[in-house]
């Protein structure tokens, strides 16, 4: 407890920076410096949270832990800024710690999420995955992580890769399917928020039963004439997308049901 | 007010049956019966709402609604089975009023929702679609549906199926592609549980952004060089719909950003 981390300059304002900045804060950390290349966002952060705006690493003091939420490409050439005292840690999903320049401390603090400008998050669900170059900066950026959220695990490079890659796809894909219902809707005259409920009751059920068990709908039963009848019948949805999902879901129920 | 409905009888003890029985017994609807063939099933229903259960349509009154929560199929069959002199509506998403044996009145109570077992839903939130062989009759099922949804409208059947269909194919691949999210998370060591606020989040952002702005990722970005990696690196995911679907958002945003 005594070497817990207190003091934290958050570098980049963008969505990851402003609301892991606003929960550390509210959870007792001081947090010393929002550094960032635009002044006024960097300002308007900072301001919320009693710290300093800066677009210049040499501001810092050599003893905060500093928090990079920057994009990936962003990182490793930061990190050779950073006076070699202070601690490190990024919030990447997919930087592997092996390929940055090495230092005494250096760590991930990922949390797995997606994250939006001005909409507040339930950031106590969110899982964040820990990773540092020495077991005990490890354990450091562990418990800060357990301020934030009820849900804090240590992963390696390769685990953290393999989880931000499907949070991505499946995040990305379901959203996808989502448009797509929404393009079509849009072009059949179907109001898209009459299927909102519909869609958030498919998330819901995550909370109770297994996407596997929760499939239903004429795929789920092998009923091709009604998939080859949908098929006929689509007219500005990808038939190729509807065929090809259609397929799989019967290859998942035939195989070993 | 003098006409609105006040006594139903409800066919089928299913997860429509269940739900829209408890739902309507709330609004303070008197449900006289539970016809069903599994007597042990409707007479469960029945003492939920003190309803007689019963197999034989010759024990319903001739004067309440006939509120019919089967299978497509069996509907058809079972209007003729009803005295003349009771309305009746039926819960089905893509049968056509027009297809079924004509009487003076029948009509449309469909709720766009997936039901599950043993799971409480808001049925407030559901919306309800109207649609009758009379006018009257039809703003008499509209009342009804008010009672127990804030969202109700009048839809033809034309109307009705598209929305169904719609309904039914994007709540099929949302969870098909949370399936094999799952799946993969299984094969790769990772626990799905990890996910699970992810998606929770990519749903809710249905509240505030469209599909087609929230979408992000490499494919929104046109970076062929991840997504070639990613399906390079892909083992028991389907090479075929990841590449199918990040095509398909290129598109997207390529043809009309």
């Amino acid at each position: 407890v005594g070497n817990a981390i207190q003091k934290i300059a958050i570098v980049g304002h963008g969505n990851v920076g402003h609301h892991l900045t606003q929960h550390l804060f509210n959870a007792g950390i001081e947090i010393t410096h929002i550094v960032g290349r635009e002044k006024q966002k960097a300002q308007e952060l900072a301001d919320l949270v009693n710290a300093i705006a800066t677009d210049d690493f040499e501001d810092l003091d050599n003893d905060q832990l500093v928090l990079f939420c920057v994009p990936d490409d962003a990182i490793a050439k930061l990190i050779d800024k950073i006076d070699t005292r202070c601690p490190i840690a990024y919030t990447s999903g997919s930087i592997e710690l092996s390929s940055l320049p090495q230092r005494k401390e250096l760590g991930v603090f990922y949390p797995l999420q997606t994250f939006t400008k001005g909409h507040e998050i339930d950031l106590f669900e969110v899982p964040f995955f820990i990773e540092a170059t020495n077991d005990y900066f490890a354990t450091r950026l562990f418990d800060l992580a357990w301020k934030i959220s009820k849900s804090v695990a240590y992963a390696s490079s390769k685990q953290r890769k393999e989880l931000h890659h499907t949070a991505v796809w499946v995040n990305n894909f379901t959203n996808h399917i989502m448009y797509l219902a929404q393009d079509y809707a849009a072009n059949h005259n179907i109001k898209f928020d009459h299927l909102k409920p519909l869609l958030k009751e498919t998330m819901n059920k995550l909370n109770f039963q297994s996407p596997r068990d929760a499939q239903t709908g004429p795929a789920r039963r092998g009923d091709e004439k009604i998939i080859e009848q949908h098929i006929d019948k689509l007219e500005g949805l990808p038939k190729e997308i509807y065929a090809l999902i259609s397929k799989s879901i019967q290859q998942t129920y035939s195989n070993n049901d």
